[in-house]
């Protein structure tokens, strides 16, 4: 029994505790350890049964859907085993109705020589047509690095700037997701610049930026200031 | 303990299984056991623990959400517990990735005097933008009508030719999911005249169409053929 946690992390829930509560050894995997020319977990589950644990829904990161595509290639049957998914659990703990959001986008730790502005487009055209947008924050496992709320909200504010759209700015009412699921979880909302010097705790942290708020959307709102 | 499942059903766990499972009696309400108006559970929250049971994702459906602004109102703290939801788990049961969906839209059953086209706006919108659309299908649980993928297929054909939109015709790929998470679940991609043929299954049922796909979606998309 396999997991991997360098797509997303299982807060809360340390790799002595998931073993304990399985009653079997897991072993952890990294990129490689998943990833096509990697170790091939396709060819090893011709011969058993093979499972590989992940945090949130199975489906939401490239590299599963690769692996279902290999092992479909390779006559492997697979049999997925949904999960709860900050892609639903991030815009219902903020009150905010599902249909109503545009595009999701993720924000990239910005590199000395390497600052794209794309993960601001989503962000824009969903305002523009009055969407909710949810934003992911980086996450380099590897490295321990997750970006968190404070980083991303003020990558947002040079983001906005840089890409001329003054409409986001320090006054703009923005959301916190901190641990989502997790006992300790945090949600609050409030303007961008009094959230970005809050501490939200450890990860992961996301972030939503609400287009207009319908009754009960802004009644959930108010309630998580 | 309660339960409602008329903002979603739980295929393959009835009633008698989950009471079983849980090893008390679960009652179930309706719509008007569980909203404003209908009997009060907040009310009854504050004299003992409350738990209300739902299908997908707690805070997916409005009237969840508004039992949750009801709550804090009345100084009665909620715990959510998360579960897997449409959301993430129809996007990629097709290997389809979640950050390049616009925002969903639901089909609703047309009556005698009444057929909206507004749900084909967010189709035709995210298709001008390549992005892919989640779309859900009417429930009317009181009256035990679920929307097939089949009927849907038809609407969004008629809603297509209403509101100008040759570019979604019979042959245009759309992707069907049925009992997401059941056993028997099914998940099948083609065109659109061919899948309205199909026979999916008792429901719930929803529909994918998709923008212009990615290397690793489009070797997905055609494995689930």
């Amino acid at each position: 029994m396999y997991a991997e946690f360098y797509t997303a992390i299982l807060t809360g829930t340390p790799h002595r505790e998931l073993e304990a509560f399985l009653g079997r050894p897991v072993q952890v995997l990294d990129r490689l350890g998943v990833e096509k020319g990697g170790k091939d977990l396709v060819a090893e589950a011709k011969g058993k049964e093979v499972c590989l644990l992940t945090a949130g829904d199975p489906l939401t990161a490239t590299t599963h859907t690769d692996l279902l595509v290999r092992a479909h290639a390779a006559g492997v049957p697979v049999r997925i085993v949904h999960g709860s998914s900050i892609y639903a659990a991030a815009p219902g703990l903020l009150g905010l109705q599902h249909y109503k959001f545009g595009r999701t986008t993720t924000l990239v730790r910005p590199e000395a020589n390497w600052s794209p502005t794309s993960p601001f487009d989503a962000l824009a055209e969903n305002h523009a047509r009055g969407l909710h947008t949810l934003v992911l924050l980086d996450i380099k496992a590897d490295e321990g690095y997750f970006m968190t709320a404070n980083e991303g909200l003020r990558l947002l504010l040079e983001l906005a700037q840089r890409t001329g759209n003054p409409w986001f700015d320090a006054g703009t009412q923005v959301g916190v997701v901190a641990r989502a699921g997790s006992d300790g979880g945090v949600r609050r909302t409030g303007p961008v610049e009094a959230m970005a010097r809050q501490d939200f705790g450890p990860p992961l942290h996301c972030l939503v930026v609400p287009g207009p708020l319908q009754v009960v959307e802004q009644e959930a709102w108010d309630l998580l200031r």
